[in-house]
Parts: structure tokens; C-alpha cells; sequence
């Protein structure tokens, strides 16, 4: 009979995220350690990290796995001193959830006409312009990811038409998709309203600028194209959009991410008529559905079973 | 051989429509009379209304079938003068995709804080409340024919709880289903997001006073409850949506139909922080879609096949 080894314990560090509900859920199944403790530790084995201190990661001898505490993990790649472990990206339920629901509410608002009645009730004018129905407006996702498919599955079901681009070629069923360079154009001039889902990496950042949106479909059936983007805000050029809209090039854009966050004070985008602010909070990481998901690998990876959602550093995402 | 009898003419008879789209598609197949032309005259068998002429109908001696150019037949059954030949209510792809396109967007602008953001925007402020997912949240239709069951599966489809209640008994795969009187209670009480898709009839006719709204779930995940009505204004008591407002019973409102339409100057409606408004245009008659429809259940009818879609006098629908 051979002794069961000791579990490895868990680095935590997040910043800019409450750390305490973390480590309650965390700590009902294994030791964990608090960032700044910890410091080189050898009986840690895993970290779970959002935003965490530069070198942390790299001084610990024994690091199996890093886990990264929200969808996106650029926050995580930015370090340079990272080590050379598997990054696994948690994707909870609830995140996909959410995040179908932001983008279907987004989407139905601008294919609706939501910010044309506002105004309208604004002045108590009583007038039902032109509508399209849904089959005759296209909503192009860029990033068919695991968010990216789900929403493109319900904007199907709710009618519209859907095309996708990604950086290598994907397939999602019922999806018009292009991808690389060379499918940008095409996809864009297909597009009625553009719904940003990518990750931001080297390659996507400052992505959505004014040559992307004045490829957008222009004559369309909505009178100019819209933006959504709840993705990442450093893949948006705020100027641009700005411009974009003044030029009459996008219609209207939800934004849910923004360069610099909180937005600040002075941007434009917080009084602009056409385009509507939310802070972050298309989808939110739960620590509750994250952790079961996080502790459920670590268990099947001490039973020598592969990972799952591994980053691919060099994609970035 | 026997001759072919003559094809029997249309009337089109609708005010508060533009009749010259109606005209213009009716008469490619068949000849159409425009009201008030063929008064009494014994070549028209069908007749295309909405909102006709008190009387016009009982006048014409050979009339077999009424079509109505709209979903609701309301303004047809109070006509104290109307024959008794079927009554046929077409209703149009087009108009149940409107209105699942309306009913989307309306829950999901509620449920994902629309009204909340929009002020927080005004005043230039960066805060995420709460927010529950689709899962925890139970819409409420009242009325589950055609339209509302295809909201039913739209609204299931993104995520939602969804209760359905109706006169008679109905089935809806997925939905918690309640009927009649006795069934209103236990509906309302679990209900955070109303939708109304009634009929006007003279049982429903003032259905949503104060009495329903203090029953809907008081103390639910989106901190109180919102209403949806894209049926018929007369559904409802628009002093007791005010009171509800005020006294916090209820939380919101969508409002695509009104009392009185259009909407009066001095309706405070307009003004309310906490009411949308949008003037009667969830899901439009689409002639295009229509006529079609009219036409081949006229040559079936003609064939000797039962009509379909035919409206139950007694119950008004």
C-alpha cells in the first residue's frame, strides 16, 4: 500500500477582484494561500490568478497549473516573467449565459430601434418607422470561440442572419463564416451589425478602427451598420468610433469595454446620443460556478488525465 | 362540360390602414371592389377588413368569407351588424416573428437592467448592480395562441423560466401552464416579467388593473416586477399601471398599445423614467405576407376544403 501524497496547494492572486470569495470556495476543498504569502513555496502546485503581481508565478519551484480567474487571459500572457506551465481557461456556464444574453439584448436593440423610440418618446412623437424582420438583417461575430458560437446560435434562433470571422478557420452550423486577412473584407461588407467577441491579443488589439467600420455594410437594411463590443476595449479605437459615428459611417454602438476603465469622466462615449455604456458587465465571472470547474481538473489532472482549455500561448487566447 | 362559375370579388374594406398596398396585391388574382364601392352587390363573396364600416358587410347578399387584414378580430366582432359567415384570421410568418423580435427585446431590456443603465449613463456613472442570470427569472404570458407560444420558445431558448396562462387549458412543451380564474393567482405570483398577448374580448377587456399587477412576485430576483403588453391597449387600466409604478408594485413597463391611440399629448405615460413607449408597432401587418395567405384559402374553399384559422365567435378569438 502506498501513501496518497500530500494535495498541492493553491496560490491565489487576483487583484482588482474580491479575493475573499475565492478563497472561501477554494479553501472548502484545499489548503490555499493568500497572495503576498507564499512566496516561492514549494507545496504549491497550482495558482488561480486574475491580473497577478509580475514574477510570482515564475519564483514557485513546484507550479503544475495556472488557472485563469476570468475568460480572457491577456491580463495573465502580459507578465514576462511567466513560467512555463499550462494556463487553463475556465469558461463557466453562467459566463457563456450571460454573455448570450448581452448580445441578443444588444443586438435586438439596435435591430428594434431602441435608441430611434427613445428619442422619439423623449419629443412624445407617436411613429413606427420602417422595420426589417430579423431574416433580412445580418449580425456579424467576430471570435467564434466557445461565447462566440453560443451567440451566434441564439441570434439564429431569433432569426437573423449570422456570419462569423476568426483567425484560423472554424465552423459553426448555420454560420456564413470567413476568417484570416484575407475573409476581413468580405465579412465586414456582409455585416449590418458587428458584435466584437475577440480575445485581445498582440494581433487583435486596436483591431475594430475606422477601416474596419467603414467596410461595414453601408446600405443596408437598418439605414448603416451598428457596433457591440463585449469583448475586450483595447481591441477598439474609441476615436475611431467616434469619428465613424460623426461621419455617419456606424450608426449607433454598445459598448461594454472601453481602452481605459472606468470609463473616464471626459470621454465622449458617456453623453454621445448613439451610443450606450455599460461598465463591464456583459458577463461576469462567478466564483461559484468557476471553482467546482477548476477543482473538478486539478482532481482529474493528480489522476494523470489530460487538461482541458489549455491556452494556446502562442494564438494567445 | 360545365362552365367554370365566375371568381367571386373581393371587397376591401380598412380604415386606419393604407389600402392601395392591399389593393394592388388582392387584385393581381381577382377582382377587388374598394369600399365604399359595392354597396350590396351580389358578385362580392369575400371581403378583406379591418375596422369596416359599421353594417357594410350585412348588406352584401352573397358574402361566404370574412377575412380580417390583422391578428385581432376585436374590431370586427363589435360591428352589432356582422353576418354570419366565417370569420378568418390570417395570421402571417412574418407577424409571429415581429412579435417574438418585440417580446425578446422587451424582457431581456428588463431583465438586463436597460432602464437602470440608461440613467446610470446619464450621469456619468461606472456601477454593475447585480444581475441575475435568465435561469432565475420567470416570464409570464398571458395568452398562449399562436403568438404567445412562439414567444414561449423564444423566450425558453434564451434561457428563462416561462409560465403561461390562458383562458381554456393549453400545453406548451417547457412552459408551467395555469387557466382560467382559478389558475390567475398562482400565475401572477410567480410571474417577475408579465407579457400580455390576449385577445380583446369582453372578458379580458381591463384585465390588467391593479388587482393583477399587486399579485405579480413581489419580492423576485429583478427587485420587483416589470410588464410587457403588445396585445391590445384596452387590456389594460393605465391608471392602475401609473398607481402600481408609484406605489413600487411595479417596477417597469413596455407599453406598444395604449387606451387611446395614438397615445394623447397629455398621457403622463410619455414622461414616466420607468415606462417605454413604442406606438403600436410590435409585429405589423405585413400585406405582402398576407394577401397570399387570403388568397389560398379562398381557392381551397373554393375546391370544397374547410377553411382554417376560423374564429370562435363566442369566445372572440
Amino acid at each position: 500500500m502506498t501513501e496518497k501524497p500530500a494535495a498541492g496547494r493553491i496560490l491565489l492572486s487576483v487583484t482588482g477582484m474580491y479575493p475573499q470569495r475565492w478563497y472561501e470556495l477554494l479553501s472548502r476543498a484545499r489548503p490555499v494561500v493568500l497572495e503576498p504569502e507564499g512566496e516561492a513555496d514549494p507545496t504549491i502546485h497550482y495558482a488561480v490568478v486574475w491580473k497577478q503581481k509580475r514574477g510570482v508565478l515564475k519564483r514557485l519551484p513546484n507550479l503544475k497549473v495556472i488557472f485563469s480567474a476570468g475568460a480572457g487571459v491577456d491580463h495573465l500572457l502580459a507578465d514576462p516573467e511567466l513560467p512555463d506551465v499550462p494556463i487553463v481557461r475556465v469558461v463557466a456556464e453562467n459566463l457563456t449565459q450571460y454573455m448570450v444574453e448581452y448580445v441578443s439584448w444588444r443586438v435586438l436593440d439596435h435591430h428594434r430601434q431602441g435608441f430611434a423610440y427613445r428619442a422619439q418618446q423623449a419629443q412624445k412623437i407617436w411613429h413606427e418607422p420602417h422595420q426589417p424582420p430579423a431574416g433580412e438583417v445580418a449580425v456579424g461575430i467576430m471570435g467564434l470561440g466557445e461565447l462566440g458560437g453560443a451567440a451566434a446560435r441564439a441570434l439564429l434562433a431569433l432569426g437573423f442572419k449570422v456570419n462569423g470571422w476568426s483567425r484560423r478557420e472554424k465552423r459553426v452550423e448555420g454560420v456564413t463564416t470567413f476568417h484570416g486577412e484575407a475573409g476581413l473584407t468580405p465579412f465586414l461588407n456582409a455585416t449590418d451589425i458587428l458584435v466584437v467577441l475577440l480575445p485581445l491579443t498582440p494581433a487583435t488589439e486596436g483591431i475594430i478602427d475606422h477601416s474596419v467600420l467603414k467596410r461595414l455594410r453601408q446600405n443596408g437594411p437598418l439605414g448603416g451598420p451598428c457596433l457591440v463590443n463585449a469583448g475586450r476595449g483595447r481591441l477598439q479605437k474609441e476615436a475611431d468610433i467616434l469619428r465613424a459615428l460623426e461621419e455617419g459611417v456606424l450608426k449607433e454602438a454598445s459598448l461594454d469595454v472601453f481602452e481605459t476603465e472606468p470609463l473616464p469622466e471626459k470621454s465622449p462615449l458617456w453623453t454621445h446620443p448613439k451610443v450606450f455604456v455599460t461598465p463591464h458587465a456583459a458577463a461576469t465571472s462567478d466564483a461559484a460556478q468557476l471553482v467546482p470547474l477548476m477543482l473538478a481538473q486539478i482532481e482529474a489532472f493528480e489522476r494523470g488525465e489530460p487538461l482541458r482549455n489549455v491556452v494556446d500561448r502562442e494564438a494567445g487566447y
